[in-house]
Formats: C-alpha cells, sequence, structure tokens
C-alpha cells in the first residue's frame, strides 16, 4: 500500500496532461479578473507555479474574494495563447475571506507584517522562506549522519542555570516539587551531549531548540532558537574547523544546487552569488592574537578600541570577516579568560608585541552580514586543569561533579561547536531580521 | 571535497582486509581477558559487531579496566580459528575507568540504571534503543514528506494555557516582563500548526517536543517527549484513520526490513512477530458507541464500569485492542461532552440502546501493551458551531479569538492527530518503562 495526498494542482503539473481531463484540486485564489462571462481565478501555491482556473459566473456568482480557499472540480484547457488553464465544472467547497477582514497589503513593512504573524502566512515570500527552512533542516540531519555523527535526543529541561550565566528561563510548575532540583529551559545541549559522546565514545550531534532569556532587540536576537551542536571524538582543533567549514559549506552548495530551493532563493533576492563564492573559497583562519593585530593596524575607528584580551563585539568581527578577509572567517586560540572554562587550554604562547598569553582552543566563525554564527572549541579532557579552571573562575566544583567525573571515567578527548540554526537562514534566504525566518518567532517584549 | 569522520572499526569490516594491513581506529574496552603474554581486549561499537584487540604485555604493561578508551593502531591479524582481530602495535590514546568508579553492574535492574543515567549509557541495551531513536525520526520525516505534508516549526513557548488545563508549565525569567504576557510550555503544537495548514492551504506535519506538567509517576508518563503532529486539508474522518494507519504500519514495516535496526531488535527482546502481524493486518475501527456497547456485553470485570459518555480508561482502551481485537484498534465518534471543543460535532444519532446522541468526530488510536497511542479528530470549520462549542463549556470566546477567526478567513476544514513518539518507541523496542527510551527523561520526582 501507498499513500500520497494531493498537493495543489500547478501550471507544470498540467503541462502534458491532455486537454479534456477532468481534475479535482484545490488551493487559494490569490488574484481575480473578469472577462466577459468568466472568472479568472489565479490559484498559488508554495510549491510550484501558480495556475489559471476560468469559472463561469453561473457556477461562481458572486466576485470571490482574494485569499479565498476553493476546492473544485475542472478540466484541462487550453488558452488562446496555448497555456494550460483549467474551465472549472463544479465548486466543492468554497469558502470566503472577507476583505475588511485582510489586514496585510502588498508592499507592506516586515516589521508591520510581523505584528500580523498569521495573516503574513499568506505572502508568498514568507511562505517560501518556511517551505526552504524544513528542506535545509532534512539535509542538515542526513548531513551529519553521512559524516558520521549519531543524533543524541537532549532534554530541554535543565536542572544548571551553570552555562548560562542570567540569561536562562526557569521553568515552574503549580504542583509543588514537580522536580526535586530547579529546573530551567536549556541555553545549549552542550552538558549532555558530551555525556553522550563520551559514554557512547561516538560522534555525536544535537539539533534542538535552545532558549536565552536575553534582552537584546537586535535584528540577531530570538529567545528561543534551532540549535545544532556537533561533538566529536580524538578532533583536533584544526579538524574541528575543517569539519565547520565543510558543513557549512555543504548546506550552501546544497541551496545552489537544489532547483525548487534555488528558484526560490533568487525570488527572496537572497545572496546566491556570495553563496557561490563562499562555497568554492577556503574559509579565512586567523588565530585571535593575529586578528587584534590586525584590528589595531586596520586604520579603523572602533567604537571599542582593540586590545589583546578584548572579547570581539560585532563591529570588529565584523570588520574581519565583511572588510578584510571579505569571507566567513575563523577566529581561533582566543584568550583563555575571555572563554568558558571547559575549552582546552593551550601552552603559554610568548609574543613579542603582547608578552606571556594564555590562550585556549576556543573558535569562532565569523559570517559576513552576521558576524558570529557559530562559536566551538575542542573541550580540557585532562581532570586537573580541568578543575583548576574551574577554581580559578570562583565557580564551585560541586556544580560540576558530574561534568567533571567524564574526564576520570576512561574521558575521551572531544571538541564541538554550535551554530545558530536561524542565523544561516537569515544568511541563505538573505533575510534582514532574524524575527522573518521562523513563523511563530518568540522574542523580547514580543 | 568528502569528509568522513572516522567511526569505531568492527568485526565485519575487516573481514575481507589483508591480513598485515595497518589500522587506527579507537573504542571503549567491554571486556579483557589474558593468555600467556597477551591481553585481550574486546572493543565494542554500538554500530555494528565487536572487534578482538590483541596486546602484547610489552605494549599495554598494568591490566586495563573495563570500559577504558583507547585509540590505537595496529595491523589485522588472523586467530587459530580464522577469525580477523587486530594485532596492537601501538597505544595512541588510554584513558582508565577505575572500577571504583563504575556503578553499574551487569543484571541491574531498570530501575536502578535510572538512577545512573550518565554510566547507563555504556550498556549495550540503552546504547540500541539510542541509535534506533534517531533512524525512526529520520524515517518518520522522510515518510510525511512523501505523502506530502510540509514540516512547521513550532514555537515551544506559548501564550495561552487554554489547551493544557492544568497541565502545563510556566516559563519565567529574571527580566521583567520578558515577554508581555504569561508564557508556558507548549503541551500540543495544533493550534499554532492549524493556523500554519490553514495560511498555507497545505497538509502539514510537526514534530517537536511537547511539555506536560503531569504528577502520574507511571511507566507511560514523561514531563517531555516527541510529539509527532500532522494536520491535513480536506480530510474526512475515514481518510484520517487511513493516513493513521499507514503511517504506523509503516513504521513497523521499516524496522522489520532495516536489517541494523531488526537485529538491535532482536537484541533487545522487542515483540518483532507482533509488529509484522501488525504491519499486515488490518486496524480494528469501532465505534466509541459500539465499544461501549462491547465493553458492557464482555463479562469482564472493570474497575470502573462502562456507561456511555464514559471517559475510557487504560483498562477500557487495553481491554478492547489487548483481549477483544487483538490488534490496534481505532475508537472513533466519542461524545462531544468528554472531548475538545474544537473537534468536529456529527449529526445527532439514534441509538435504540442509548437515546439521542451528541458525538464529535475524534478518534483515538488503542495500541496493544499501551493503550492509546494516537488521539485526534477532524476539526470543527463551521464558525458558528465552534462558537456554540466554546460557550457550552463555559470557555470564553475572546481567548479563542484568533482560532475562531481562521474560521472566517477562508477557512479550510482539516483533521489531524497527535502520536507520542517516545509510546511509539516503546512499543517497537518492547520497552517496560518510557523513560528508558531517552538518553535524559524528564519525569514527575526527578
Amino acid at each position: 500500500m501507498s499513500f500520497i495526498l494531493k498537493k495543489p494542482i500547478s501550471h507544470s503539473d498540467i503541462q502534458d496532461v491532455p486537454i479534456g481531463t477532468s481534475i479535482t484540486s484545490y488551493g487559494r485564489i490569490s488574484r481575480i479578473s473578469i472577462m466577459k462571462k468568466f472568472w479568472y481565478l489565479k490559484i498559488r501555491t508554495m510549491y510550484k507555479d501558480d495556475i489559471t482556473l476560468i469559472a463561469d459566473k453561473s457556477i461562481i456568482k458572486e466576485k470571490p474574494s482574494t485569499y479565498s480557499a476553493i476546492k473544485f472540480e475542472g478540466i484541462v484547457s487550453e488558452s488562446p495563447s496555448g497555456n494550460r488553464e483549467i474551465k472549472l465544472t463544479k465548486v466543492l467547497y468554497y469558502s470566503s475571506f472577507d476583505s475588511k477582514d485582510l489586514l496585510i497589503t502588498p508592499g507592506m513593512s516586515s516589521e508591520l507584517l510581523r505584528g500580523l504573524e498569521s495573516q503574513r502566512m499568506l505572502d508568498r515570500k514568507y511562505q517560501y522562506i518556511f517551505y526552504i527552512y524544513p528542506r535545509l533542516c532534512d539535509y542538515l540531519r542526513a548531513l551529519s549522519k553521512k559524516i558520521g555523527m549519531l543524533e543524541i535526543r537532549p532534554p530541554l529541561t535543565t536542572f544548571s542555570d551553570c552555562e548560562g550565566g542570567g540569561e536562562v528561563f526557569k521553568i515552574v510548575s503549580d504542583i509543588k516539587d514537580f522536580y526535586k532540583r530547579k529546573a530551567y529551559l536549556t541555553v545549549s545541549s552542550q552538558v549532555e551531549e558530551e555525556t553522550a559522546t563520551q559514554r557512547l565514545s561516538s560522534h555525536t550531534y544535537v539539533f534542538a531548540r535552545s532558549f536565552r532569556s536575553d534582552p537584546s532587540r537586535t535584528r540577531f536576537h530570538v529567545s528561543e532558537f534551532d540549535h545544532y551542536e556537533p561533538e566529536l571524538v580524538y578532533v583536533t582543533l584544526d579538524q574541528l574547523m575543517d569539519v565547520e567549514e565543510y558543513i557549512i559549506k555543504s548546506l550552501f552548495s546544497y541551496v545552489l544546487e537544489q532547483k525548487d530551493i534555488y528558484d526560490r532563493l533568487v525570488y527572496l533576492k537572497s545572496p546566491v552569488a556570495d553563496l557561490k563564492d563562499w562555497s568554492d573559497t577556503k574559509f579565512a583562519r586567523i588565530s585571535y592574537t593575529d586578528a587584534i593585530e590586525t584590528l589595531m593596524m586596520s586604520g579603523q575607528e572602533f567604537q571599542v578600541k582593540p586590545y589583546w584580551g578584548l572579547d570581539l563585539g560585532k563591529e570588529h568581527e565584523r570588520w574581519l570577516c565583511e572588510k578584510h578577509f571579505k569571507k566567513p572567517t575563523f577566529v581561533y586560540k582566543y584568550p583563555s579568560k575571555i572563554k568558558s572554562f571547559y575549552m582546552r587550554q593551550c601552552p603559554k604562547i610568548v609574543s613579542v608585541k603582547f608578552g606571556i598569553l594564555q590562550v585556549c582552543e576556543g573558535v569562532d566563525l565569523l559570517m559576513p552580514g552576521i558576524g558570529e554564527l557559530c562559536g566551538g572549541s575542542t573541550r580540557e579532557y585532562r581532570y586537573d586543569v580541568l578543575l583548576a579552571q574551574i577554581k580559578e573562575r570562583g565557580l564551585d566544583p560541586k556544580d560540576y561533579e558530574e561534568y567533571l567525573s567524564l574526564r576520570k571515567q576512561g574521558g575521551i578527548p572531544t571538541g564541538g561547536f554550535g551554530l545558530g540554526f536561524d542565523r544561516l537562514m537569515m544568511v541563505i534566504t538573505g533575510t534582514k531580521s532574524i524575527r522573518d525566518v521562523v513563523p511563530f518567532p518568540r522574542y523580547y517584549g514580543r
């Protein structure tokens, strides 16, 4: 037994269908014109091209309204100019969309449309974005498996707020002590994923929701986002960058090669030429220390003057990848002090300019137009070094007992990174605001 | 460019590799035996079969411990009985697992292992379950697309607690008025999905996390679960059952056909013969009214005596599908009063036995060993009937304004169902407790 549900029919579907063939289909009416005793109804589908429906006024008596739903029977016919159309013979279902209820208007700004979350989905632009999103998710999952990673199902409820700083949402139940401890929404699945990676002795990835209670109102911030987090065993910093670069380039190539996606990207005015360039070129790689020197020598006026030890801001990140390298750029080996305790510590380095430096194997990927797209590192696998890092930051080793114990119990050196998938969707579709790449965005002040 | 990460090597991988070939690989040591001046180390992988590593005591001086991590170089050799083995030439990395830190023991009960969440992942049983889980997710997504549904990315943060009764978790931020309204964790993506289905005029599905603050301690309850929710346009109740049956049978057939999954199911003592039966047979379909009559006539002593209007309990559900039909069973057209307001209302029916009855197009799928696996319905698409249902239940129409408005704005008749994916994993893997099918389960009292 096989089972295929009917999608709305499109013009190209009946290109080669004999004239006179009878068809049952459905869709929304996107445009209406009148000619003599006929209605010409454009039926739009998010899947393929539009089709024209010709309805005798004896079948549809009153003027249909835009975005009305229709299910119909008809026969394939041909227009005088030789285009396939459908001549409507019967209306099986019709539900009108009263124009006074229609709040979206052609040419309305994204900002205004955002307030009309439900109706903006009638707009072709959003339909195309929401069409591309799952296609890209599927490809990313398939690619991850092809590379050799096992998908891990993480919990979104966590019992540690260590990682998130103040940026965590609390979970509260009306039922007293539902969980025995305080519960939070996850900001990253890294801790659980590292556990799985270690215990299973396998490359893994997580592709799940993460949450940040971050009161930023920029076009890059949502409070709920799709987080792609690979974790690889026995990986060096260079290999980690290789994998990261390979995955992102593969995604770029994929959307350019898939005609259905490519056509929609062109409609969305996506920077397809950039995606092509980036998928062909080797990403830039620069150490943090060299990046700081480059920024200092740039002659560029930054709001925050660069110095060794500075946590790079968006202005520095974007200058590096947009003005200097003009392509995606890895910055690696950051000062230990500005990065997380779990990153692998490097031997001290001596710089003529900056003196003796303590860096770690952290690596960020900067993307033109966006700034930081991925953050990652190899992980500190030496128990004593990890413990010292925790203490040095004034953290309580008790809160990290389980994490520390992984190092003692047949611990494996691993490394991984996190990619904000919604931001990647911005890059690929050329969408200005992250709030426009998902149907129901959640953000500060929503 | 292509990129494949190394998985641990298995016996079958080197079956045809010439003797003397040099190999670099890694893994965890699952068993150690000594013979003369050699260590025999079994390396286990969750992917394929085990391999034996032979290590000269001059290379590994102290006795290795179980579950230690090793990365090695070696050459392919042959045992006296003709089996391929690897003769170790170099240890590239070794990290011991001190036996005093090993808390899991062979034959330990699932209950005890659950308290050792991290270490139980060393056990082959869990490794196999966690291997099958993403394989099944991928298949379900691919199948849904093949059938013709678009994947919708739902928000997990919702602003309405209408649907969940008391069973919702609240989301709280330290930042004052992070969201302008009260925020909750979603119990079902149905509302947002119906919106998308309507606006996009497309069959859709959601496969995402849902949360229930339900203080049940049974082996069927977790507070965080994977929820598969298709929503189909212009679907009748019969078609909805057809699709549901097709999807579930396809999943059963898939796990039986895929050798890697099948082999692991056999190891897990999954009821593969039942899965085979169920994938070949037509599921039973019985109306609620007939089901009640059958229960009343059964001669079976139930804790709660069946009567028309009763919300079926697990004892009734399981008797119907396990004792009576002995296969998966749809029960459809429930009394309107015991089902949700959004289900499509049927014309009144007259029963000789029960009188005049008001039922709706709700349908549950009962699964042997589990009880309810799916709940669904066609949706009430008539504005006035929907409004009356809302009022009749004492609900405030204002809370449902957006949902109601979909019916007025070119509303399409739709129908859908929700499947608890973790419960389906219990059925397929033959796992007794839902807490054992995911690596980090969340539940009441955790």
